[in-house]
């Protein structure tokens, strides 16, 4: 909040004379939000829309509207931001997609994912960078455009959209894909900012082998600390309100820190110049895997909900957002004398975009399968084509790199930028609604109506745990990380019958091995599952006004 | 947001350039957040401190050592922004408060708080007015001065702290005094900034009678309108979750749908230039009302936690920037070189805040004794003495109102000016500090351990229904606003003795007649307690997972 205030005041005077048109746009902003959410629940049953494409949908409906209104002068309400996305748009969404995501799925698969993410990403970059050259000069188009910016091309094109993706999977029907695909989603955020600072700040006249090196060496640094930062955020965190019980005295309290120590985690992180996302990311782990379990119920309601509406929200606003803008007169008005090349231009980008991102999906699985043992586990064809497409959608971290990348100040001057940056837009609208669209619909021809057994079981099987009696008393308690919770513990605890299965491959005994390590240390220091004074946290009802206050 | 988006982007060159500044700012003020917090959990048995004047000592401390590090440079991280605090942090506040409040003792009081909240916040403010007039003549102060600016004084020292008063005061403890305190500040806030309005917008120079007659007409129909929309929001927020049965795919939607909604009230209000702060109170009552019982269990968790922790840290937040801009350098400048001036003014300002509301809590208080009939519901004069202590806190609005009246563009550059801001911001420390500091003994000491009978015998009830069997299979809804449903449902359904008592008074009657209304128009169509599909909502276990999303 401290960037906006001192804008605020130091231009009071600014802001009185455009106040009035500012509210205005707040409460168009906020009923269409609104409205998004109904239309989004009336949809709800429906195969093809998700809720990012009503938004979407609906915010270019608003433009069109308010483009014949103002009679062609603006179609957005809102500028485009990439500050506002970074700083207050991304974080609790991502925060939220580590507190919810199911954590044995993730850590199981998590050598692919850092393959995908990491690996991936710098494939899909290369090859886009060197495809966008080499079609460009052809085209004879870009003749403005040096290294760095076909570079920032490649890292612009190869972010794919893991909120989209996070609305077209779904986490119960195919627990190994939406990991996969998520997990690599946020490695992929974190490596295409990466990617792309490094490019703007490394000298690209004088390449030579150091400069990869240094590059590898700056990654690994990046995402080691990033990691590292979030993982200690999340067990202070649990440290804190396990230690002085918070809860004891007001339920507001545990959730105002949890809540503040996952946003000072992210603002740290941009403080040390380390990928953000990726600390919010752990954070948003840890969090649900010590310090949620050291509240009290209440606030575990609470903090579950109150983060999945916040994220969701956001998630609309993003779309509602990148809607509106994606009208936005200025930017077309280069692009319309030369029609043609705009479409060209976008068609090499989203063909450049399905090409570098085939390039390392099918080949990356395969390698990936060598190191798996058992059948079960290996990627079948039909879920790698998945995977392939579940990620071609590019959103707004694409939007906010190419704003960095090719306007100065909001404004596209230059003709070469403003087709740049209209063919962005462009990529961004087709991917999400067209990809998108036809994502749900290829995913139940692809895997028909029942998922693969192994998944239907754990899902089965938490199913049936929530409806048993002792869940009655804990109904609240049944969802996302506690179903992860179940699946970490349960199955080794409950149910021995699968100790032999979990035992099979190597990935599973580093698992049973940290299991171990965090039975014995980590959890009787930070809390978690099991580790907390029950007896004084459970009975919200008995000291109840104070709970409440 | 849509005001700073514009900034932001507009600003994008100024931005890259403080960024890094603002990072630092924004994560030593999240760590002080959380500091508060903790700092405030420690001190929570403590009989003195509250957590606001925790909050306001840490803003201070560290507004000194930054002073001491940017060697009297500056003082703050953030500057006080009028806008930030209006439309961004008081509106979740207050709609929390209704949210919270107990509505039955709010609405049995409701003439007595319209009394105190209306025709005392005018009285207090034409008394000071007067006495400002008279005795700034006398001390040779303020030649620069117009009616306007003394009018202007008047409304900026009759607004009431409400966020403090909530802190200092106990819903459960002391019922009838929080709910008229609370009650009167929230009436207050609206007073002063209708009349602060009316004061800049009418022609001071030609005063006769029908200026009277017009500013009590505009004040009613502020009122009126503002109370409508507020009502209108709350019922359309219920109507669409009964309706379109939003729960039944997703707990978020429902959350967001109530928070969206009540934030589309408040400004909605201030499109219209009505009275958000009473519009969004009234949203909060009318949605703990219907909306709240139309959702599913875990979202009336989540909505009663989320707010009160948003309320909570926002309050924390308040405190914070205002203890940290007390010190900055640029408005004691031009009054360090008379400081017995400024010293003479704040305590004059000090001791007329203190007449002002004596003035007219005593009389008032006499006046609304007449209308009582029964001798426990008359206030007591040691009652009346907290009524007129608590409401002497002086705070965010009045500094905010301050700011407006007395600077351009943030900055104090006439002395008089300079020497109304720094006095204003005096008189708030001075009053939140030693006055806070003072309301808990002082309660304490007037109304001995136990509160009187009549008000712990309610509480007492909801205590021992909260250890009932029944209350275990739902132990998360014995807090805050459900208590007020128990009082307002429980005492004539399932306590039929007290309906005598109830009858006694005529405010009663209109409680009862109400009641009917609400039970055979008002729940069949807006839902509310007992009017729901309960069967469809309640086995949350049953659905599970759909209900996580």
């Amino acid at each position: 909040m401290g960037a906006e205030l001192s804008y605020v005041l130091s231009k009071t005077q600014m802001l009185s004379t455009s106040d009035y048109a500012s509210v205005v746009s707040m409460n168009i902003f906020v009923a269409l939000l609104c409205a998004c959410i109904v239309i989004g629940h009336l949809l709800e049953e429906n195969r093809w829309i998700s809720e990012s494409i009503t938004a979407l949908l609906i915010g270019i409906c608003t433009g069109v509207v308010i483009l014949l209104l103002s009679r062609g002068k603006s179609s957005h309400l809102l500028v485009f931001s990439e500050d506002l996305f970074f700083i207050y748009l991304l974080p609790p969404i991502i925060f939220n997609a580590g507190f919810q995501v199911k954590k044995k799925q993730f850590f199981v698969n998590f050598m692919t994912i850092i393959l995908f993410g990491a690996v991936g990403t710098l494939i899909s970059c290369s090859i886009i960078t060197f495809g966008v050259i080499q079609i460009f000069k052809r085209m004879g188009v870009g003749k403005t455009l040096e290294i760095g910016d076909y570079l920032a091309i490649g890292a612009i094109f190869a972010a794919t959209d893991s909120v989209c993706t996070l609305q077209v999977l779904n986490q119960d029907e195919t627990p190994l894909l939406y990991s996969l695909v998520f997990g690599e989603g946020v490695v992929n955020d974190a490596t295409s900012v990466v990617l792309f600072n490094a490019i703007k700040s490394f000298d690209l006249n004088n390449i030579d082998h150091r400069i990869g090196l240094h590059f590898i060496g700056n990654f690994s640094y990046l995402f080691t600390a990033s990691t590292l930062l979030g993982v200690l955020a999340g067990l202070v965190s649990a440290y804190i309100i396990k230690k002085l019980y918070i809860g004891r005295h007001s339920t507001d309290r545990e959730v105002a820190l949890m809540m503040l120590m996952a946003y000072l985690s992210y603002i740290l992180a941009e403080l040390w110049y380390l990928s953000g996302i990726l600390t919010v990311f752990f954070c948003g782990i840890v969090m649900s895997h010590y310090t949620w379990h050291n509240v009290t119920e209440s606030s575990r309601i609470t903090t579950k909900h109150a983060f999945a509406t916040l994220s969701f929200v956001l998630e609309n606003f993003i779309f509602l957002y990148v809607g509106m803008d994606a009208l936005d007169i200025e930017k077309w008005r280069f692009v319309s004398d030369r029609p043609k090349t705009s479409v060209a231009v976008s068609s090499v980008l989203l063909g450049l975009v399905l090409a570098g991102r085939a390039a390392f999906v099918f080949p990356l699985s395969f390698l990936s399968n060598l190191t798996k043992k058992s059948e079960r586990e290996k990627l079948s064809f039909r879920e790698q084509v998945i995977i392939w497409w579940a990620g071609l959608m590019r959103g707004a971290v694409s939007m906010a790199l190419a704003y960095n990348q090719f306007t100065l100040s909001g404004h596209t001057e230059v003709r070469t930028n403003a087709i740049m940056i209209s063919s962005t837009i462009t990529v961004v609208l087709v991917s999400t609604m067209v990809f998108g669209l036809m994502t749900k619909p290829l995913i139940r021809f692809l895997i028909p109506v029942n998922p693969t057994p192994k998944h239907k079981n754990s899902t089965g099987n938490i199913d049936s745990s929530n409806n048993s009696p002792k869940s009655i008393t804990v109904p609240f308690l049944g969802g996302g990380s506690q179903d992860s919770e179940n699946e970490l513990d349960g199955s080794e605890i409950h149910r021995p019958s699968s100790i032999r299965s979990l035992l099979s491959t190597p990935t599973h005994t580093v698992h049973r091995l940290w299991r171990k390590f965090d039975n014995s240390f980590m959890r009787p220091v930070f809390g978690g599952r099991g580790f907390v004074h029950i007896a004084s946290t459970s009975p919200t009802s008995r000291n109840g006004n104070q709970q409440w206050q």
